[in-house]
């Protein structure tokens, strides 16, 4: 997407050195762009753990290049294959709940299995870069097939613009590019449908407030910041079309584990018959899990990051505490919507319902 | 409530100028206790607006407080009835949601109706009092019909702690004494009753963090901080045994409308098989009220409510924006809860179920 005309990815190999994996740091959006280097397995879960990168498809394209940079990481005094192994569990522990991590670290292993010593690190880039291109790829298909979705509903609503909900950020920051939510809603703009975007804040990071307000921002989009307790009042009040959401990981069953919030959205939209669909690659779907609620890890972050909130003043970024000093806080970073609040899955094979008999099919498509 | 050992309400006369009503201001806690002297109409009115009191409760005896200092603005040049009730109707239009201004501020008019311009002021004073005097003999009976619902919880779990939820504070500062939700927990909680406090941060104005989370500590009352959008995720993993909300304004059929996002929590609520109640005095139901969703005026805020937060940092109170300098964001103050998502309502007169039969039944007891 572009950035004051200049075409990004969120994660790309430096042009001239490409000993460099070079990332936008989305610590420091909306209030400053800036870039950083991962120069070493190290940087990339540090960088995946402090959340300079988050979103699944990210973290598991940057979990991709993180096998790659271990490959540069080889020295004659270690086992190549030991070497690698411990990178891959030490990249897969960073970040338990969403799958595209350990999906994308396994299938780069996979790939490596019969790799020469002297070829892993031209092999293990090649194969990074392909799984930055099919997560392209996927969110491009998720916004064809999510397009329909908003022109029918701009058709019924006869060219006044169709209000979409979102939470957290689930644009092409968090993927690679076009986004999963964001694909469907750039075509729209793109295609001259008059749209509004209501913006959950998404406390406690405030990713939609930084992240997704920022990607709207850029391409254009109208949107509105809003609170995350409004949506039910938005609701309520008939102002919201439709509600879409991104996935960290999905089961079998179509039930979503997505940032800490979501459910609360889909239990409004289904009190007040609204669509709510979440956008996912197949990547996000964990055809082992079959019960969500026992079976994803729910990751339990930093209490910090609820007693205190970062923003900007005086040009510079700070961080104010909003509590009494001693206050206990608990910071847990999903939740998980069960399929039935779900009106559909929107995948890059098109929107299927979360069922496990749709689930599989889906599944037997792809291999 | 004691405040580092020393008796406070949330507003009274000032002790040795009849004057001056103090409150204490609470748009600088946690951070800093300090009182705030109101002098005039104006003091009131702004001292609501800007939230430095809040509170249904509290901001019905403000009103009352405004009318008293009204009587000591009459001047020769004024008609003393003019001068009233114009007071009257600006300070009723400061706070559009809770109907306990309305309530308080017509209570006074009514009772100056016939009294001599003389004693305009001695009456007047009587009668705020009378009103601060009935809001806490209120909130101790809410505490009083509410402490066995925490009881039989506690009978249930064998003395393992009952996990309450609240949203918004409804306690002591917002009520002139006890509170409302916090009455029956500081009495369940001063009879050995093991319990802890799940405590909604409260966006935007986080009187959560800021307020109920202070509260809870001088109390000593076990609490933990949460992003609001935590509460569903804690419901669906048997965390939260009951839900307890304050009310700025009820309908005659039981909906109640209170601080924005108490309807994601009720839905959560419902979808989990948790008890919802309401805890309100008398004087937050306005049976004048059919409709609550199209009757109930929703205060509409300051965006920049939404689009920064203010805390404290380096021992100074500052305020940071979170989200591109460009952002528009709404801030509705309130939403409304329909009566079948709500277990009962905690009145001074007992717990009734959210029905218009319960309800007028209730006010013909009152009459």
């Amino acid at each position: 997407m572009l950035v004051a005309g200049k075409n990004y990815q969120s994660i790309w190999v430096d042009g001239s050195d490409p000993s460099i994996v070079r990332v936008i740091d989305q610590q420091r959006l909306p209030f400053f762009f800036e870039t950083r280097e991962l120069r070493s397995v190290d940087d990339i879960y540090f960088a995946i753990s402090d959340m300079t990168i988050r979103g699944a498809p990210l973290i598991g394209a940057a979990g991709a290049f993180g096998i790659y940079l271990a490959t540069l990481e080889i020295t004659p005094a270690v086992s190549p294959r030991l070497h690698l192994e411990n990178a891959s569990r030490y990249l897969i522990s960073c970040r338990p709940t969403a799958v595209n991590l350990t999906h994308a670290v396994n299938y780069m292993m996979q790939g490596l299995k019969d790799v020469p010593a002297g070829s892993l690190s031209e092999v293990a880039l090649k194969a990074a870069r392909e799984i930055c291109e099919n997560e392209k790829e996927n969110c491009r298909l998720i916004g064809k097939y999510g397009l329909p979705l908003l022109e029918n509903l701009s058709k019924m609503k006869k060219g006044t613009p169709v209000n979409i909900l979102t939470h957290c950020n689930a644009g092409w920051l968090a993927c690679i590019d076009y986004g999963t939510v964001t694909a469907p809603v750039y075509l729209a703009h793109m295609a001259g449908i008059p749209l509004h975007v209501w913006v959950d804040e998404t406390r406690p990071r405030n990713q939609g407030a930084r992240l997704t307000a920022w990607e709207l921002e850029q391409a254009g989009v109208p949107y509105t910041l809003i609170a995350d307790n409004t949506g039910g009042h938005l609701m309520q009040h008939g102002m919201v079309d439709i509600v879409l959401v991104g996935c960290d990981r999905a089961s079998v069953k179509g039930d979503v584990a997505n940032k800490i919030g979501t459910y609360l959205k889909a239990l409004a939209a289904k009190d007040n018959g609204i669509p709510f669909y979440a956008a996912l690659p197949s990547t996000s779907i964990d055809i082992n899990i079959s019960d969500a609620f026992s079976e994803i890890p729910v990751e339990e972050r930093d209490p910090e990051e609820v007693t205190s909130v970062s923003g900007i003043t005086g040009g510079e970024m700070a961080s104010v505490r909003i509590c009494p000093e001693k206050t206990r806080a608990v910071n847990y970073g999903f939740d998980i919507t069960p399929a039935r609040l779900i009106s559909g899955l929107i995948t890059e094979k098109g929107i299927i319902k979360p069922e496990e008999s749709e689930i599989n099919r889906l599944f037997s498509q792809i291999k």
